[in-house]
């Protein structure tokens, strides 16, 4: 039995202690959030859990073997520092912090304490992507040569949430450097990036884009590109396609049901899941439970720190060609 | 060089006639219909075309080497029978006679003759169709078991034409009837039809059915079920399945373009191709090549005047089973 | 919170337990098994459950408020009189018994008892033909004119299984049976029945059939069409469609993942989700929340026992429509 | 009647020869060649055509009224400016020349000569393509936000070709410039492009490239991702997608046929077209036919000099992009 502690008790912290709850072989022991009474009500149908403020409460019970950091991302950092050298085992939502160099400091935390650092690139264990990424893997479409991933949100984040992001690169497009580098299983070298504000005008105000096209050159020598936008008025649009040398993978979209009308007017097809939640639900089932597979039996994480790391590095530099407009190298200093 | 001539110059007959102006090495050189005065406009781009009142000063000129019969069904059998006499190759649309008993008169006289013979079952040209039935006959899904078409008009004909048409099973069922045979290779030996009156109440007065739905036995043991409406509201919707013991076939229905919108309601696609003489363009050009090739080679017609017997056959029983709501032997006497 | 028994352990008893664990306000008191020693091992992460032998401990245990009846068929009837009368709510899986009259007969026993009597058809409970079924009801296809149901099991099952089956209609199509009358939303008055044997030749020498097109007329005018097969090599093919006099309803078989792989040879999409605990796993749960909802609520059920009744009425007149070749009227004395 | 000339008897010539035959109101009078001789052969089916071998025999003959210009791009320049001169409408194959100072100076002729100008970018004229821009004309989309093409050749072209081919720029992506220009309603202002070698070394060794990412910027503010290959093993891919405020616009590649055949394997579709003559077949003529139309009628040409010129530029400044790894805008000096 795997003994749990929970650190943010918002959205996704209540999405993790759901699917947790449906697990076997293991328990939520202790949940802390700043606001813990605001949002106990979320939990009534747990039993036995213990509210606390603080994550230090969490990291000081000793019967704890691992814990979910699902606090903001400015609290990451620090997070999992404690609780590396409290030796517990950390899945930390992504990204691992706001900057490059943070991320590497707590990295090395994380090594010497020697404990599993999952990193929440939840993506990975959708069934059509993970599908996609063994079917490349086994060679079907030969060498790869162009990675496209097409990822766009249904409805632009409230102005609050865009001040405080890290931006577009750091807040959505590290899903997609993930799956770029997940699915190439080669590092990205070079970026170029060309953005645009055509979405919401505060969104600019605040300093962000709400659009872009981002141009890989991979290492293995393949190339990729990622477009992104914060509103796609007809759903949750989220695609891979890899091509190669032998053929070609695809996917579709996840809709809400399979039913078609056929009226005078065409055929129409059910709207696209619409939430990240809801298009992800199995996905965040499925990061959960190898994350606790690997504790219980030791073997290698599916994500690990170092993704989170390779994923930021895109960021800074997709963020320093839009600034400067032109290709930058992963390597380049930020 | 072949040299035409077309009996009939209402619809069909101006279809063939502009699908062999675009052919090599044949001409045509008289077209024949009681109305022609009033039709000749319809061929101004042809050059030297005899514009004649009736079939036989076609059947006369000996420089003719076949005829297309595009006249009204009730004259197919005078006039095929008159155009064997004279030696002609025929082409004529479907069905060969309204009486199964007139058909197999005709058929005795064509075959006496000599001459070719093939029937309008233009679906059988189809590249949908013809590719499927290419992959029966390899044994792509291993032996046949099921049969299913679904045949539906866009819109209900006018009362004039029901009245004249022979009933839905001549009129349109023969087409899938057809397409049963063809896909099964196998002679249908069993019939058994339920039908409603739900569409045009005219129809009903016509003392015709609009909607049917015709269950079949064939010879090799296999089954089969047709379902006919005279209006699918989102256009022609014509499609073909044949399930085996290895897998199964299916083919999709022809839309104006193959574009797609996504909005907030949902993913659109462009409507059916929604007039038989769109859907089958390709099929009429090519059973018209068909029929030609087999002229000058000599090679076996791919639709004969049996074809066209054995169709009228199953109308027949389909029109009987439905009067005594009981299934009806394809060899019983009408 | 509700109290639980099961009756029977075997596979859809372990079913309906772990998708019950997942549920908040329902727990599992008791489960019975004649070979409980031998299934207990399926239950190790239960905690606090009782296993007994005979279904009668379950019902004489006054905490329990609702048993799920998943024990052979020919021990349903027995069993649901004995929970009516111990005034305990029910959920039984299909068919309510194995005779029409035994059916009629326990109905009213429930119906005295004022129990809630839910039949397991758990395909009114999957996303896809729930949504259609309500945009039928919302009159988005107009007036129903045509239904058709595909239902094609993957794999043929062991003779053992066909034996004590009641034949393909009592233990296949009687799910197709039900979805007919849910569709449609009106009462079948006749059936006719063509089969055959082309799968398996124990199946015959059993004296049932592997493959069948079943033709039915509805009470409000319309027709409708089930093709059943014993194998489907691709999978299991789950499909139904709507057409009425404004346009149609489709939906398509769920696959294992959307992914496309292109090359030379085509374009190849995923199988067929192919064992019907996978293709239903959803409904499954869903039926059971929705038992569970009206229990809690008093809510209308929204499968009880007469579609269970009616169901096994259309069975019977497609046996006999089958045996007399045929159409059978619903309301024959069987 | 409308007297056309030919220039160049090769694939092109040919294929646009054939197109006319079937059309009314239009004859060809003349066809040049430098081999005239040895491709004589190709136009056995054509009465009354005057071969000859020089472009300058074809322009002294004052009985035509417009040229197809269907020779080598080295020669294009020279031709329509001489056919200018002579008072010939003319249709010019893609690119108008090889260079875009050439271009802009027989573009200077034209406009002084007051002849029409027709550039072959056919797949303007492709069902699906047009039908998309026509939608985004309407605003289907609200206003574009991204534009993607994806294009990439079944097979590598030979040595011979790639080393006069203009590079993979102008020879195959000037048609994506052309149909970004075309789908987005607004010029392209800078060009950023990443280029690999992954396909054939002996394109490497010809000084070329084999697969690219380029990057577009528009003047409205949009932007864009063009990719290419010049080896898709399973086909012809071709593929335009319009992204808006509104929604989105996505079409589908064509396909042989669209038989589907579903076996334990999965489900395998048809490969697509697979040579640019059959899936752009119908695009061919359709473009012939405006061309004769805005002869007729004077209305204005769907595709002019001037879109020849833009393209030439995208290209120009796309290979700059290339060699310098930096965004290049279209108003840089090449």
């Amino acid at each position: 039995m795997i003994r749990l502690g929970i650190i943010g008790a918002g959205r996704i912290g209540q999405l993790h202690a759901h699917s947790v709850q449906k697990m076997a072989d293991v328990t939520i022991v202790k949940i802390s959030d700043p606001f813990i009474e605001k949002v106990k009500d979320q939990f009534i149908e747990f039993k036995d859990i213990d509210f606390v403020e603080t994550y230090q409460e969490v990291l000081r019970d000793d019967s704890i073997d691992a814990i979910l950091v699902c606090s903001p991302t400015s609290t990451h950092a620090e997070i999992i520092e404690a609780a590396a050298n409290a030796n517990k085992h950390i899945f930390c939502e992504k990204p691992v912090s706001p900057s490059v160099e943070e991320t590497e400091r707590v990295l090395k935390v994380v090594e010497k304490a020697g404990v599993f650092l999952q990193v929440g690139f939840n993506r990975r264990f959708d069934q059509d992507f993970s599908k996609m990424q063994q079917l490349v893997s086994e060679g079907a479409i030969g060498e790869p040569h162009i990675l496209k991933i097409t990822s766009r949100d249904p409805a632009a984040p409230p102005l609050q949430y865009v001040k405080q992001s890290g931006g577009l690169f750091f807040d959505m497009s590290i899903h997609d450097f993930d799956m770029a580098r997940y699915m190439m299983n080669s590092e990205v070298i070079e970026v170029h990036t060309v953005g645009a504000n055509l979405v919401e005008p505060y969104i600019k105000e605040a300093g962000d884009i709400d659009t872009a096209i981002i141009t890989l050159k991979f290492e293995n020598g393949a190339i990729g590109v990622i477009d992104n936008s914060r509103q796609a008025k007809y759903g949750y649009d989220q695609r891979v396609e890899m091509f190669g040398s032998r053929g070609a993978l695809t996917c579709e979209n996840v809709r809400e049901t399979s039913v078609q009308l056929h009226t005078e007017q065409g055929s129409q097809g059910e709207p696209l899941k619409n939430f990240f939640l809801d298009r992800y639900a199995e996905a965040y089932t499925a990061e959960l439970q190898a994350f606790l597979h690997s504790i219980e039996t030791g073997a290698p994480l599916l994500c690990v720190g170092n993704d989170g790391l390779q994923a930021e590095k895109i960021a800074r530099a997709a963020q320093q060609s839009l600034q400067e407009n032109r290709p930058v190298r992963i390597t380049e200093e930020g």
